[in-house]
């Protein structure tokens, strides 16, 4: 059994197709899996499958990619293991109202730029908000930038890992969280909306803003206004509008 | 005479010690010039001083990164020109209180990454900000990343030069417009401040804030709360929440 773990970047890397298969099977936090293009065999198979079950990021590379990433022998995969636990859904939302504070949750649908999620969750701490979820592909991952633009709030922030953004969101309404789009398609200004109750705060992906079906099931659309010409801001920027609105009206 | 240009990364590069003095001397807009280090001789001398003169920002490198920056014969120098017109301090002020706005500046005290210099134009600019004044030295270049991160803003809203911050600092009081410095070192939080009054903000550095000289000039100082453990935001969203919370009192 091939079992190596090794740093670089603040990334723990595994690689080996058995143990790769291994770590998934054990419920490791697994950020991405680089596998090697034209790959083939029954091992890879079984890999492929594990993959598929557990809905974790995969990329197809060239054989260079993998020698880079790796310094034993790959065999035409490598994984990078997440650097922080990621909490459950479940059990966040109910410490949470447990704890007596008013719950502000934040989703973010599939944001795609490291420094931008990184910014996110720095904001996310120093807004005192109760937990940060993410969809389980898609997105940008927890890896050693993000650390470092975060400035460390990524260990101090609890973050979930979901499906899909849109099952959050059921769990949130279930719960009696009200589930706020941040969009430009939204009548209502952020200043009209109450955010002072228990409630969650969507932010897009930097070029798609939020998935279609997920702004279907939310509560409500809040915008920010623009007073200029360029019609959008940067999402770390926005998000921090949208949060220090929550901050004020609470405090 | 040499003089030539060429473009590079949405910049404009001219080389050649004289074309850059004959540059410097008609006034263009310089952002930064590369000297090669150890460079010496009459003609060089006279290019120190005409840098010295107009405060411009200067770098001593090895002479690679200046065959890196110019495809012809540089002479040891070479001089990148703003993509952008900059505006002068006293004419943007005097239209902005002419056109019945009312003023709302934002005077950046040496910012050093063009990432969040591009972020904080384009969150300016949807902000309806008149106006943003900047130091000659010290601070990150209107170069192609700041075009790129701005989307655009950096032509679409009034950017000044001026030798120091504090020279703005006067100029904005002695007409009558509020700075407020944003800063973790004050008493009160922005939402206690009326910033629906002619005002200026200032935001400081990312690993200095704002120089101690220029806070002790202001007429107000202000924070955002900071609810979690890490206790800094990232500046272009720190920005973003102070240029919001203007627009919240203003609307």
């Amino acid at each position: 059994m091939v079992f190596y773990f090794y740093n670089m970047k603040n990334e723990t890397t595994i690689f080996g197709i058995r143990a790769i298969i291994e770590a998934i099977n054990s419920g490791k936090e697994i950020d991405k899996i680089f596998i090697q293009k034209g790959l083939k065999g029954e091992l890879f198979q079984e890999l492929e499958y594990a993959i598929r079950k557990a809905k974790i990021n995969v990329s197809y590379v060239p054989i260079e990619k993998l020698n880079r990433l790796s310094k034993g022998n790959h065999q035409g995969a490598v994984a990078q293991i997440s650097p922080v636990e990621f909490y459950e859904i479940e059990n966040l939302v109910l410490s949470t109202i447990e704890s007596g504070k008013t719950p502000l949750f934040l989703l973010l649908d599939q944001l795609s730029d490291v420094r931008n999620f990184g910014a996110i969750l720095r904001t996310a701490e120093c807004t005192g908000v109760s937990g940060v979820i993410i969809q389980k592909k898609g997105g940008a991952p927890v890896s050693g930038d993000t650390i470092k633009t975060s400035a460390g709030a990524v260990f101090k922030i609890p973050i979930c890992k979901v499906d899909h953004i849109k099952d959050a969101v059921f769990y949130m309404q279930a719960s009696g969280i009200k589930v706020i789009a941040a969009t430009e398609k939204a009548q209502n200004l952020i200043y009209d909306i109450s955010l002072n109750t228990p409630c969650a705060i969507i932010m897009g992906s930097e070029g798609r803003g939020i998935n279609p079906s997920v702004l279907k099931v939310v509560d409500e659309r809040a915008k920010l206004p623009i007073l200029g010409d360029i019609q959008s801001l940067n999402v770390s920027v926005a998000c921090g509008a949208f949060l220090y609105e929550a901050v004020r009206q609470r405090s």
